[in-house]
């Protein structure tokens, strides 16, 4: 895999004390080095506020590794790491704080910039870049989400990003995409026939979605009661799946192929606004309740909570896609917090046998489903119907289960977190695991709407026990289709 | 299970003393006994040419069951088994000794004869059983292969049969149709979606059948010698597992409904004669070789082996079927004796997905393949191409198996013997498992102008080692197709 290691970088960590450097970033870069994946040149440049030596910043590292390796650190492997390792201490937004970096970079590596700093500043930093000629027409940059908190909030984040860097140069993380079942999904659409020619309204019925977490607010309420499930969950990570899920064949696997194909999935999802918001949504709060057997508060019970929210900790919404592809097949989508597991997958739902040979004993046949978990227990499943073997006289039938785990099939191989594939991508500068403008554009406005159509009603969210699977609607919502969650 | 057991049957075993009879028939019948699916008042009554006493058969029945149970026998099941038997002694074709017959018999029960005798002598029991008033309307017989060695040999057969029963009174036993496996095929191809809406020459490249046979001639080389693998093996098993994959779906699950759609596609084999013998066949002969790593002898070398014997040990077929589900999906047929290993398998091999998005890695994509293992191991297998886990630039592909094995999926049902499930059948008068008189004639007639062909050519079979796959013009066969034999 040498040829993957042949263009060094300087990858510049803005925020490198952060909450997500130091959970997924750094540890994502030692990974990578570990595994020979990092040039030799390539550099690690981490800054924040604080001035510190660069001593001071390996124990601050070696720390964090430690604390969020899920496996102990290897000496030999950290003394590699640390020797890529350099700090540099600035205010983000004080342009002639940034004098020296140039000094601290290679240049001939190419510079990466990591924004792991709040959305509001992005602008700022590239504006200090500029101003002291760190901008080249190489050097990229990567957005963490959230990429504003509607349509327009994120206009003014993108423009202001894109005064400096051109869309080619720009690395939007939504970090599902990184997850290995989340690019098994193209081989599994696109190298199998056996779904490849099956995959439209001819032979699907429907598709769900489900990202269940069992975590509640986590410390954090004050950011996520702004945010609320639908802007924090489903603009992201619950389209994206979708629009990989749903798009067309693309022409080939080339970064803007694939993302053209999964902008026309978000252009052709059907608009809820005031009409049909409560035919095709739910939103959740959750109270009070048991989970894993241990009581837990209600989401108004949190530590900092504001007991008047309104904000939902759950949505469910029924997608319809209005494309040929998928005429009649909705695509129902859930997310929730304080669910009783953290569970995520994609089940597609095939439609019955034209005919049911076996009406007699069934009045309707369980139908096939293909199973992607995201997580946990990464794999595929099908289910399909089998004979249960025995002399009864009648042919009793049972659905079985096919299934390819991925941590059984490939034990000896270490699954990559999610953070480690988009580093290692965007450091090769492939953008195709990474959002484009255009579909986070789509994404919000779509978005907006059921958002407005929420706020203009004005009705509070529905409450749902912690530990149980959202509001009692949510179940109407897919049984009134004559459908059923996925338990 | 009870409303199985409201028929009672007087099942008259003719031949009771033979090789089929206590290998299979005798252990069968037992095990029906003992999971309760025999009616109270069932009897069975096994007749032989010699005198016995009543306990001297219950000693010769108690022996085969001890050897050829694969459990222990159980006393209590033996005790409750014992009192269903009585023996009686006769020539099968003398007419007068069946005087005494009907004195051991329940006119209230239905009379199951069980014909495990040389076919040649079908008739003369018939015109006995007739002589002495024992065909009533509900009256059945059952019918071992072979029915015939060849078309008009076996027209002798059934007008014989038929000169006293009627079609729907006769069960033409092929052990095949009561492997579970074979019956579950019916219900993968119809009871689900992924699999019923694909099953044609859309979607499907070609079909491959395998029945694979370790052991060589067990002592019967004269006989098989008059036969060979064609008329052995091909002419039933193979065809009606061929038949049973191709066929069209059944108005119901009756059995004339699903016989009525295997009978059209035995006429649609497209005919195999002197013009294109030598393309689509190729006949094999085991020399001596290894097989497990012990030598074997030759098939010349057999005990009582006649050494200018030409007949055929191993056939290889390319089977065209000519209607339009399958117009050009290629059947490849395969089976022979002295393999290295006892193996029968479906394997059916989809089409590509109409366009290679990953040509750039792979030439060619491996295909998706359903694999219905017959035995050993009986059970469902689906090959499917996923995403190799891993931080590889270009996405690797690997084919992994989802795989439904019956043993491990119902490991706490017993699996039961084909016979258990083809006796049962024929006491309780349900036709589907059996092969009716049109399939046989179908049957024949298209492997009778293959058997011509080869006869008329005059050609030796070509000679393989034991412990091999077959003459090396088997592989030439498929791979002048583009293709290959599954290993």
């Amino acid at each position: 895999m040498s040829d993957l290691s042949n263009k060094p970088c300087d990858f510049v960590l803005f925020g490198t004390r952060g909450d997500l450097a130091r959970r997924k970033l750094l540890p994502a870069l030692y990974q990578l080095d570990r595994a020979g994946l990092l040039h030799e040149s390539t550099r690690i440049v981490g800054i924040a506020r604080q001035k510190l030596e660069q001593d001071e910043y390996q124990v601050i590292v070696k720390e964090a590794l430690e604390t969020f390796l899920k496996e102990p650190l290897v000496e030999e492997s950290w003394n590699q790491f640390s020797e890529r390792l350099f700090y540099y201490g600035t205010d983000f937004i004080d342009p002639e704080g940034y004098a020296e970096l140039a000094s601290h970079l290679n240049a001939d590596n190419v510079m990466v910039n990591y924004f792991a700093t709040p959305p509001s500043i992005y602008g700022d930093i590239c504006r200090c870049l500029k101003h002291n000629n760190l901008i080249k027409d190489d050097t990229r940059v990567v957005l963490e989400k959230p990429i504003g908190s509607d349509f327009n909030s994120s206009q003014v984040i993108n423009n202001q990003v894109a005064e400096f860097f051109n869309e080619n140069q720009i690395y939007r993380i939504d970090h599902y995409l990184g997850k290995e079942t989340v690019q098994n999904l193209i081989a599994l659409r696109f190298a199998n026939s056996l779904f490849a020619s099956k995959w439209d309204n001819r032979t699907i019925d429907h598709v769900q979605i489900t990202v269940a977490e069992e975590v509640g607010i986590e410390g954090r309420w004050g950011y996520f009661d702004e945010a609320g499930q639908m802007r924090d969950m489903v603009q992201n990570h619950l389209l994206q799946v979708l629009s990989l899920v749903a798009m067309d064949p693309p022409v080939d696997l080339k970064a803007d192929s694939i993302r053209d194909e999964k902008v026309k999935v978000l252009k052709s999802l059907r608009p809820i606004n005031q009409e049909n918001v409560y035919d095709t949504t739910v939103r959740g709060q959750y109270t009070g309740g048991y989970l894993r057997g241990g009581q837990v508060p209600g989401y108004l019970e949190e530590q900092d909570a504001n007991c008047g929210s309104g904000t939902e900790t759950f949505v469910a919404i029924r997608v319809d896609i209005d494309n040929w592809r998928w005429a009649g097949v909705p695509f129902y989508l859930r997310t929730g917090k304080r669910m009783p597991t953290k569970h995520s997958e994609i089940v597609v739902h095939f439609k019955n046998p034209p005919h049911n040979l076996y009406r007699e004993n069934y009045r309707q046949l369980p139908p096939n489903k293909l199973t992607i978990r995201l997580q946990p227990h990464e794999g595929v499943e099908i289910q399909m119907m089998n004979k249960i073997p025995g002399l009864d006289q009648t042919t009793r039938l049972q659905t079985t289960k096919l299934d390819l785990s991925f941590s059984d099939t490939f034990k000896n191989e270490r699954i990559a977190d999610a953070y480690e594939r988009l580093l290692l991508e965007c450091m090769m500068g492939n953008q195709a695991l990474f959002v484009r403008r255009d579909e986070v554009e789509n994404a919000w406005r779509w978005c907006d709407s059921i958002i407005n159509a929420w706020s203009n009603a004005g009705e509070p969210p529905k409450n749902y026990p912690a530990g149980t699977w959202g509001p009692v609607a949510s179940v109407a919502l897919i049984t009134r289709d004559g459908r059923s969650w996925e338990e």
